[in-house]
This record gives C-alpha cells, structure tokens and sequence, in this order.
C-alpha cells in the first residue's frame, strides 16, 4: 500500500476498513467508498470540479441549522429520500403508500377532537376532511393518532413563520368506527426554499423549486406500521414534476369545490369552500 | 412520472435533468444521480442510517471554518482527494509523481534565497534540504519557484497555531543549474485534526489518523506543468497506512542523520542535524 494511483486506491482504502469492528457499518462504506470513486472515475472528476463540490457541501452545512436543513433538500431533490421511503415501506398491494417525511413536521402539534378548526388562523379556503382509518381486511382502526400538516394557501408552514404558533397543523384520533374529519385550509402549491445552493443547483439544472399541493399524514396505531404519506391535490400543475418526487398516483385525490352554504360540520358559510374524502389502509406490523 | 417508487426513482430524476443547460453538469450529475442510488439500493439504507447520514454531514459543514475544512478531510480520508489527484496528473515515466494537495497550505509565504534558514523558530532538529529541478530530458529548470511547507517536531503546521507567524514555509528559487538548497526542521509525523465527525468517522472504522512524516513541494515553471507533492521519510512507520492514502513509493527519500559538527552550509553545529537530498523531474506543459 505504498505505491497508490488511480487504478489501485480504491482497494486500498477498503483494506484499511479491514478490521472495522461493525460490519454492518463495514458493509456501507465499502458500497459508498467504491461508488464514489466510480463517479469520480466515470466522469474523469477534474481538481476544479472537486473543489467546487467542496465549497458548494460547505455551503449547503453553513446554511443548515435548527430551522433550516439544507442537505436534507438536497438529498430530498436528488430522489434519495424518496428512495429510501420506499425501500423501507414495501406493503401489500392495497395499503396506503408512503411518501418522503419532509423537513416541516414539528412534534407537540396540538391535540385536537374531530370536527375541529385545525387552521388556527392559517390563511386559506375552508376545507373539510374526513375519511376512514382500515386494515387490509376493512377492519376499522379506532384510536389511530392521527398528525397532519400543511401549508397555508401563501405556501408558508406555520415553521416558516416568525412567530411560533401552531397553524394547519395538528394531532386527533380516528372514532370507533375507523372514521375522521376536520376543517383546516386548502392545500396550496409551494417551492421549496430556493435561496441556497440547493435552488442554484436546481437553477443550474434547469429545474423549478415547486411542489404540488398535498396535506401531510402521519398515522400511528397499535399493531400496524406507522403510515408517514401525503394526499396531492388531483389537477395541481406540478404532479408531473414535484422537486422533491414524492407523487405516487395511488396518493391523488379530487378536493371538491363548493360554493357558500351548507357545510360539511353543520354550519351555514358566507364562503366557498372544499372538501376532501380520503381513507387509510395501514398495514399490520409484524 | 406520477408514480414513483423504488424501481423508477432514478430515471425519474435524470429525466428532470433533461434540459440541464451546462452539458458537462449534466454529465456529472447523471454518474452523481446513478452512483448514489446505486449505492443506497445495494445496501438497502435505512431511514436511520439515511437519519444518521445527515447528522454526519451537518456536523461536518458545522465544523468546518476558515481555518479548518472537514470536507476536505473527509474526502482526502476517503481517498477521493488522491484519485482526483491522480487522475489529474498523469505524466510520463520519470517524471516526479504528484500527491495530495492538503489543507495545510497558504498564500503569503516568506521569500528566502537558496541557503537561508526557513524554519523561523519551528520547533524540530535541524535538517539540510537539497536536490536539483529538471526537465524529462534532463535539463535544469531554473528560477522554478519551489513553495515548501511542513509540520515541526510536535505534528503541527504554522497554521494550526495560535500565533500568526509563518514558519517551516517558504518560498525560494531554483538556481541556474536547476539546484536548491536550504536549511529547515526534520519533519515527523503527525494525526489528521480528528477531534470532530471525521475522526469519530475513522474511529468507527478501526482506523488511525496519522500521516507518515513529509515535506511538502508545490514548484510551478514557464513551460512546464505544476508539481504539487511530497517527500515522505523513509522508515516511518506509518509510510503503509498513511490516514489519507498519499503515498507513492517513488516519493519516499532518506533522512539521513548526522552526529553534531560540520553542516552542509558550512557552519559547526553543535546538536545533530540531518540531510535530505531529493530531484524534481517535471512535465512540459502540452
């Protein structure tokens, strides 16, 4: 090992991992260290080309903090995340599909009873959601914990914003009978946030920064894999290109527009609003 | 591109990458995309080790600082840095082999003429540089600008230190007849920074940190290529296991020690000191 060059680096620094004392931990550098050097060998990687790669990773580390994590948009708008959902979320044909997690959720969302007002102020339509927690076999599934979030029909998670209230965000349980419902706000498209070197390279690219307009699950129960998904709102203009490939097909579904009157919770409203009828299947756990 | 799971992520996102406007970032991205896809199906990542991925990263952009780049440290640990290294600098046989650039270098180094002491107060035993820069075919280089830098007696660089004086760093010019000489410290190994994520990285790995004991060289000359690299001392113990894979066999050259007395320059020492002779053969630039 004294006599390195292109041809036999690799193999020497795998030798070095030789005695690492966690395979597991063994098994995944290897597979990282041989990929990365096939890239840089694949594209003959040139030292400016390194060296641009080292300030634009410096840059993305500087930028993330508490409130802002930009290597997670970074994996989340290279597909890894939306890889790696999947991989860890085979289901039978028939369960809810499970979509990337996303950098929005916050815990201690707060505790709410269905047919609630979730929205707490958040600007947008009214809209009612209801639907039904099963298993794979139609048994309904009472008492799931149900988290869901969103942002407002400006684009902005209540995270974004500079005061630190709860907004379009919140924590219920499913009825005896499997069943839930809510009023919060329409869903709206947004970009990601795009003023870091995660947006210049969707710029470089030739990418744009947009997600279709989805509202965000995550439902817990015992006995049944945790669900983490959204719901996409059938007809959005981003479906076919979501920044950070979270669409799958079995998550679309219709928002119905209604004009002002009857609403879904029994209430007159002097408003338009929409309703969304979406049901879960989970998954057992094994 | 509504349906995105696990088998059709990857072509998915080289799709989007279809109007990229910059064709060699399309290319790098392509192998970029693949390669880290391919590396998270072939390990089957987890969401936790994807997790524990990202905590990796942010603490290294944390660390990271005008004064220390654990990126940089990263990749040279993962033996990237010497595979774009070597990959940038294939020369014809003969010629003097070049090594990793290290984070160690800096702009500003003292001007010393041929002769002078540049250790400035380095801790270290003396020690008597010498050699002589040629073409391929032999022919003296004069006046190369020879930039030299290393670590003194206890591992560390000028850099590193408190203070902000230059020393063991200089920069000098090569006599007519290609000939250098001057006096500087004897170098010694020393470990990589390894207080932060990448020596935990290395720690987990069963790996050390150190780096054999070698003097650096950067010598730039009209009409030839520029020669980063460096001389490794012979004997080291860690010459097989160098943290950051830069060894090449044609590198290493003897120290050799000397009782106290006459010295190189002519004058009477009364500690020991030691001698290092070592020629540069450097590649026309095409």
């Amino acid at each position: 090992m004294r006599n390195l060059d292109e041809h036999t680096i690799t193999e020497a620094v795998l030798a070095r991992h030789g005695d690492a004392p966690d395979p597991r931990l063994k098994e995944v550098m290897t597979s990282l260290v041989r990929h990365l050097h096939a890239f840089a060998r694949e594209v003959q990687l040139t030292e400016a080309e390194w060296e641009a790669g080292i300030r634009f990773l410096t840059e993305v580390g500087h930028l993330t903090d508490a409130k802002r994590q930009e290597f997670i948009l970074l994996s989340d708008t290279l597909g890894l995340s939306m890889l790696v959902t999947a991989m860890a979320n085979r289901k039978p044909a028939g369960c809810t599909e499970a979509t990337v997690f996303g950098p929005f959720f916050v815990e201690g969302a707060p505790v709410h009873h269905n047919g609630d007002d979730v929205a707490n102020g958040a600007s947008g339509e009214p809209c009612f959601v209801s639907g039904r927690i099963t298993g794979l076999d139609g048994e309904p599934v009472p008492n799931a914990e149900i988290e869901v979030w969103q942002a407002d029909s400006e684009g902005f998670y209540d995270v974004q914003r500079e005061d630190a209230s709860h907004r379009a965000r919140a924590r219920l349980h499913s009825l005896p009978d499997g069943r839930y419902h809510f009023r919060s706000i329409v869903a709206e498209p947004y970009p990601i946030p795009h003023d870091g070197p995660v947006g210049k390279m969707l710029a470089a690219l030739g990418r744009h920064p947009w997600r279709p307009a989805h509202l965000h699950f995550m439902i817990t129960a015992p006995g049944y894999e945790r669900l983490v998904t959204h719901v996409f709102r059938d007809g959005d203009r981003y479906l076919d290109s979501d920044a950070v490939f979270g669409v799958r097909s079995s998550l679309i579904a219709q928002w119905i527009h209604h004009g002002k009157g009857a609403a879904p919770d029994g209430t007159h409203l002097d408003t338009p609003f929409s309703t969304l009828e979406f049901d879960f299947v989970l998954n057992r756990s094994s």
